[in-house]
């Protein structure tokens, strides 16, 4: 990430235009509609490949050129895409070769979208020179503001087991493993006597009657992570090669507990850090899951501002049963993103398209036009961004509690037959910032490289993987007075996801204070009482305590009488371990009894439980805070200053309607106290 | 439809006979047994094409020559089946590519049944080949009464997807959207970047990463319609060419909501129109999932009589439970089918296999022979059919309200990637027949191009996609007087399977005056209360009424307090719109209110609800009314005249035992009042 | 079986050790740790082919020397294995053709294991080779006490579909069925006009749109298990022919009611039966379905001792959620299988793996290492086993009541297109044996040839086919004084899978006194109540009585009123029938009645229910009572002897702590009792 501002002094708001798709008159109405409704920024062209070069080397770019003028003149910024999502059927019709083949070894035909391999070197040659000559034409257009590299990278296209792959993966793995011995014992083959005699018989995890072996299953999703960075460097080459200067970024999808790529290796190559996201219709919490995913996408972006390049103004069109947004929902779910560090935030799309797979994906103009509450939602939006302006480049106050999370880990937990199916990596980081964010308490989402310094609180939940160097760091941390918190499954795999034998979790034994022996799934619908009076569910671990005290205990199950939690006094600091997975409100019991513990708080006092308070801070000490209320009553704040939303001044206590918000200014303060506090100052 | 009749002055009984499946001494003993259950019909050969032609081009018909003088002597009439159900191994083996490719690209081996490709020449060769030959050799024969042209078209071949096809699909796809922009246009290619530049480039929707383009998808459903179609067609030119005069048809799947084929267009092409109907046994309520079939088999049929060419007696063996039917059910089960326009009733099949897939199907000479309750209700069934030989040739009285259903819509609502999962095409149409039915009110179901008049109550349950037209005939027809009732889900996409922008449901916003905004699937288990004290779930509709007026609102969910139904006067009749999926008691209870309103009433007066009552009518003015109790208690009908199964006559009141069934012959009356009631007159 | 015995003098107790996957340090360790827990026998080489022959026709031998030498001098006897479950990679990569094809027609790629085609010339050339290779080597050392031919034959690989196979199914069937005609008739490939008119039409049952025809389908797994068991010939000739003379066995897996392969007829071929057992985490009884495999396993070694060559000392890893077995757990299941007739109990495997496939699977060295729960416990019961070294030779004493399994009727079962997914073969047999079991009664099963003589009641629970000549013998046994129990879904079809026609069960009819007339699954939670107060789920039939009488009804259902169970008096025995299957608990009632009928009784008294208790009697006829207490209490047992674990003596009573077990050492008495009885002597 080179560090690029999103943008210069505005709030980013607008959508992916498609303006190929209709006829002329109807991009007339869009952009005189853009205008109502306070458009600053569009995405164009990803899915206009077979536009822009109709046949194979014969570009079409003067309605492209006219599109840009017109936005130009209206001041609408571009985020210009390279078409790579889309190939065109005249290059699938000759080069069926550049489509992925899946597991089963099943070429995939053309008619989706995304479904291209990353090792194909005919796609790289069709790609990167579209990348090229759109960058040649419109590198230097005023209009253009970002390089949006195709879309999605690894939404249909994660992992590629073809041919082309195989030989790609024997030159990875070289690198990485140097020789075959190596990786023969890095990949645990002798286990069913599948050591390799010769790279050439290395070949892609590919279905069999079994599970692959895990070291191969998880180098093999680096692998593909890495040769989809690969295509995007090319991509971003082939631009900077034709001379344009413009920052280039693609849009991740930090969503839902996926990682499609490993977006931390990712973000050092993106110049701008832009997310996608969709909230969950099955989930009754789902602003809650919004909370985390865009705090991965800030600790992503190094907690810096970043860009929100699509969510949505209502239903999507790709879950079981798409959910239609509630007034004023799009807006707190527009806020949510920005109070956690978007520099703006726009829509997947701008009109909702009547044809194709997505005919049913909400937009800004949706089917019925603009005498809808949709409609009129987007312009108060648009109009309420504006006044946000002065928030733009303002970082999001560091939090007192941090989540380790690592897609490496994420990918290990998934290459293992793992003892049990009832826990998936995600789980346990997802109920680590729900209980936090349930009691109003911020939590910032690190990677395990990042720097660790000034958390009260750092919580490892079911980090399976520890990374290289991580438990000496945390061991500093702690003795210096930091609070670690570790969950079961958590360090029980090197980086080759070996198990790290001697006791679970190998990787934090020492740390902790204590050798576990065995790990227990539980079965469906058993739990397991704690003598503190947490439950415990899906699982539990055998662990008895060498330098740690055991702070509770289990009261009946297959472990009844043996330690449960414990506690380790280390220089200022304490390392604790829960040996289960507990039930969703006896973690959030824990996280309560922590927090108290600790003395952490939410950044400004308020009425009821509701409210999502979040602090953004300027260069200058200027802090924003955020509030925004999910509750459907109307809430208190403690806060000085004025609600940019209203105009409104706030003096000691402002009010936000039910399932509304508002950005209080507050007064300049000093920063390092953490907590940002003025009551005092009155 | 040509419009022959299904038989001449007889109540068709009996089964496919298969004997070439057995030794000849069971034959013997198959044709007595026939004469002593009243059996007047078989169906032969459907599947003995390796037994008629063992080798390629050699044809062995002595057999079969014998069977037909035998049965000719026996006064049984024949369905001469064209093999083409079920190719021979000779053929398989030298022309695998026969054989239907799946979506994934697999072709179908051989060792099933009816997976041929619909467009292979080769296929159509040797089928029409062996249709000529069965043609030449017994299309004069006086055993011969029907061509039954092989079987069940599309239950297992409904879409190939191999390249014989794509080359179809590209003729196709060109006579309908005569240029590539038109097919583009129509097809929405342009998003997602699917815009074809030639037609060689178009190929079957074959599974990808995505669901398909909807408008594609819903013209591969037509085009494979068409080809089932075609080689329908070529069979019955083979026949016709080889000089047999007698009338062909096929047998259709008109069952629990399927439309493998698009029946109506196929019912032009049938000279009469038969039908498979089996019951579900997962469904507590499978009578009346049986009379939504067979009422959809007389729409098919224009409204005259039918054929019921399989149905069991007992169990099947393709359910995941295969439930027996208990004592007087088949009787039920037959009657009810005659009773709604069927000219007999045949089985699948006359003696149970012990051998092949179908060995546990039941058939009318079970496993255990004939010391067997199904062997004693046979043969009282086959009597009573005899009885009712002057039902036949009578029409089903006209029902005063009908229900819209189409094959189109049906298919373009599964191509569409859907706003939920929870409404497949076939739930509205069959909640809306069932809760009618069980009121005792009839329904016809018609095509949306079949003629209006004559209905006080039209109903569109959920129909996705508006044909041409249908919207100015249902205006013109409430303006004089009818009565339309429109579901949610209705009128949502063009013949392309494009969204109709400006409001939904755009086929029918104006004729109901109002405008659709949003479309707000609902979560499982989440249900909505309306201010009438209906209950929705599964989905609700946010709209506005323009012309109409709101005649109940959503007390709460996420449109609480907007409009649920609306009605509008217009001419002399009324519109009105449901803006959500009613639960199935809110629905019978609209139902209830309608014909309430409306004045609809059964057929005739009865005690309890449990009897079903249709009304038949001769020629002549002479009506049958089918009493059929599917109730624990003898029902008492109000009704004159003799009942045909046993003789007694009912003078204003007839009495029908729990489980049992009536049909009594009523007094000539007049036709024109609808309402066939004679006591007035008695 | 050649009746080699299991071992000279002492009870076999150790794993599977993989020390070419380890460094040789970990060797020396394990080396010292296996004389610590008393190791006596370890298997070798199972996965070791890629470290034995690293590249085509190289072999390595002399690591594998040194370690048996180790072994030789540790009195650590050695199951050498041929290594064919694990083809090496350079083997894959020349002959990708060894691989077996699925039904889908997909050739399964390298990397699992175990998946390596029956039929392949090529795969027995290389696997026969290294057998030799092996055995030449070997084939004398001091230390080779067993072949372990390949592993698990059919884990995964227990039918392939390719065209080798094809060609080998053609020859197999010509051998069956001698002519096309016959094979036509066998397979009733009439129905759905499958007859075949050349050898060469024969293919294997692949994946089509419909099921495959039974007789096929059934003749298909006879072929798979026949191809299976010459490979296993082929290696043992192999060996043979290199001149070793130690007997040889391989892994059979008899457990959860599977049958990979047909073990009845396997067993005459291998010199000491040997089985692998896991329990099953999701069964709260898991305990029961041990007991009932370990019985399966004696009654395919004829009674006599076997070999339980695999069993873990925890928690498995293939599980959906693999639960770690309980303190006492794994000592409770060991010496379950011992009681049973098993001569040693190994594991899978020695030191638990960190990585690979089977990374978190138990072993006897733990993840944790030695200070660990479960290496104490596997010290301890090493100790155990030796005490336990005057058992091995000894016999288990005859049950008084015998179950009748066979692969054959599993098979046809499960070929069959059933009347209900809702019964699959094993349930009965299962819920059967569980019943008799819960009330301490011993059970015996056997193959329908085996001999029936010497049982007080025999029971076939769903005997889907009956074999040839087993109605007459049970008819012989039945006249001198047997009783015998059918029910439901026995003697359905023939051994063509042809449903027997005239009235179910049709191999039974005339035995039961009997004649059926329908079968009727039920559906989900449907019930049935009989006059006797049992409670009927799933299936019930409707039969009529002839020489037999009712002795229940069922009270509601589709049969009310009609016969639920019969008895016929014949000779001096009975026999009886359930036309249901009933509810466990009403099953369990059934059993309670029957022994209480017939006066069978557990092997000893005791206190609770909860203690299985069994006798193994040596030649001299000195009983060994094998307590094993699966209670929460303390239990009593009348018991005179010394307890071989504990050496106290019982003077008429034992006590067995709970969780715990005891073995005692009874007084020599006479064999021909049956019962063993001490009392009335001491």
């Amino acid at each position: 990430m080179s560090g690029a501002r999103v943008a210069e002094g505005m709030m980013l708001f607008g959508a992916d235009w498609n303006p190929e798709q209709w006829p002329e008159k109807v991009n007339d109405a869009d952009l005189r509609l853009m205008r109502e409704a306070g458009v600053n920024r569009v995405s164009l062209g990803m899915f206009a490949w077979s536009t822009i070069e109709p046949q194979d080397g014969r570009f079409e770019l003067d309605w492209l050129e006219r599109l840009l003028d017109r936005l130009d003149a209206a001041s609408i910024g571009v985020n210009l895409a390279t078409p790579s999502a889309a190939p065109p059927w005249w290059l699938l019709d000759a080069h069926p070769e550049i489509q992925l083949v899946d597991a089963q070894g099943r070429r995939v035909p053309g008619g989706g979208r995304l479904s291209w391999c990353p090792s194909s070197a005919v796609f790289r040659h069709y790609a990167t020179r579209a990348a090229a000559v759109l960058s040649e034409a419109f590198g230097r257009h005023p209009a253009l503001s970002l390089w949006h590299v195709g879309n999605e990278f690894g939404n249909e296209n994660a992992q590629c087991f073809c041919d082309e792959c195989a030989i790609a993966f024997r030159s990875w793995a070289r690198r990485r493993h140097t020789t075959l011995d190596t990786l023969n014992r890095a990949w645990g083959t002798a286990f069913w006597g599948h050591g390799y005699t010769a790279w050439s018989q290395i070949t892609p995890p590919r279905t069999t009657r079994n599970p692959p072996d895990p070291g191969l299953a998880l180098d093999y999703r680096r692998f593909c992570s890495d040769q989809l960075l690969a295509h995007y460097r090319a991509e971003v080459v082939a631009i900077r090669g034709a001379g344009s200067t413009v920052p280039a970024t693609t849009n991740f999808m930090i969503a839902q507990g996926a990682d499609a790529i490993d977006h931390h290796a990712w973000s050092a190559e993106v110049d701008v850090v832009a997310n996608d996201h969709y909230t969950v219709a099955a989930d009754p919490e789902r602003h809650r899951e919004l909370a985390f995913s865009a705090d991965r996408a800030r600790g992503v972006a190094g907690g810096g501002p970043w860009l929100l390049m699509e969510h949505s103004t209502s239903a999507v069109n790709w879950q079981p049963r798409n959910r239609a947004k509630g007034p004023g929902e799009m807006r707190r779910d527009t806020l949510s993103h920005i109070a956690r560090g978007a520099d703006g935030a726009l829509f997947f799309q701008w009109r909702a398209s009547t044809a194709g797979v997505e005919q049913f994906h909400s937009a800004m103009v949706p089917h019925a036009g603009v005498h809808t509450r949709v409609w009129r939602e987007v312009c108060e939006l648009g109009a309420e961004l504006a006044r946000l302006a002065p928030v733009t480049g303002s970082v999001v106050e560091r939090a007192e509690v941090a989540v380790l999370w690592d897609a490496q880990a994420h990918w290990a937990m998934d290459a293992a037959r793992p003892p049990t199916i009832d826990v998936a990596y995600p789980l346990l980081p997802e109920r680590t910032h729900r209980a936090f964010h349930r009691r109003g308490i911020r939590v910032d989402v690190l990677h395990p490289d990042d720097a660790l310094a000034g958390y009260r609180l750092i919580i490892l939940p079911g980090l399976y993987q520890a990374s290289a160097g991580l438990t000496e760091r945390l061991d500093a941390a702690v003795r210096s007075g930091m609070h670690v918190l570790i969950t079961a499954l958590s360090g029980i795999v090197d980086d080759t996801a070996r198990v790290i034998g001697g006791g679970y979790p190998g990787a934090f034994r020492e740390l902790l204070g204590l050798r576990g022996e065995e790990l227990l799934p539980l079965q469906p619908g058993q739990r397991v009482r704690l003598s503190d009076g947490s439950t415990a569910e899906r699982w539990v671990e055998h662990l008895t305590p060498t330098t740690s005290r055991t702070t509770a205990t289990f009261s009946d199950g297959p472990l009844r009488g043996l330690g449960a939690m414990t506690r380790r006094e280390l220089g200022a600091g304490t390392v604790r371990y829960v040996a289960a997975v507990l039930a969703e409100e006896s973690f959030d019991a824990l996280a309560g009894a922590l927090t108290a513990e600790l003395g952490i708080r939410p950044p400004a006092a308020a009425t009821g439980t509701a409210v999502d308070l979040v602090r953004r801070v300027a260069a200058d000490g200027t802090g924003f805070l955020f509030c925004i209320n999910h509750g459907a009553e109307e809430a208190e704040i403690a806060v000085y200053g004025e609600d940019l939303l209203t105009g409104r001044v706030a003096r000691g206590t402002g009010a936000v309607p039910a399932g509304g918000a508002a950005v209080f200014r507050e007064r300049r303060t000093s920063l390092s106290g953490g907590h940002h506090d003025e009551r005092g100052q009155s």
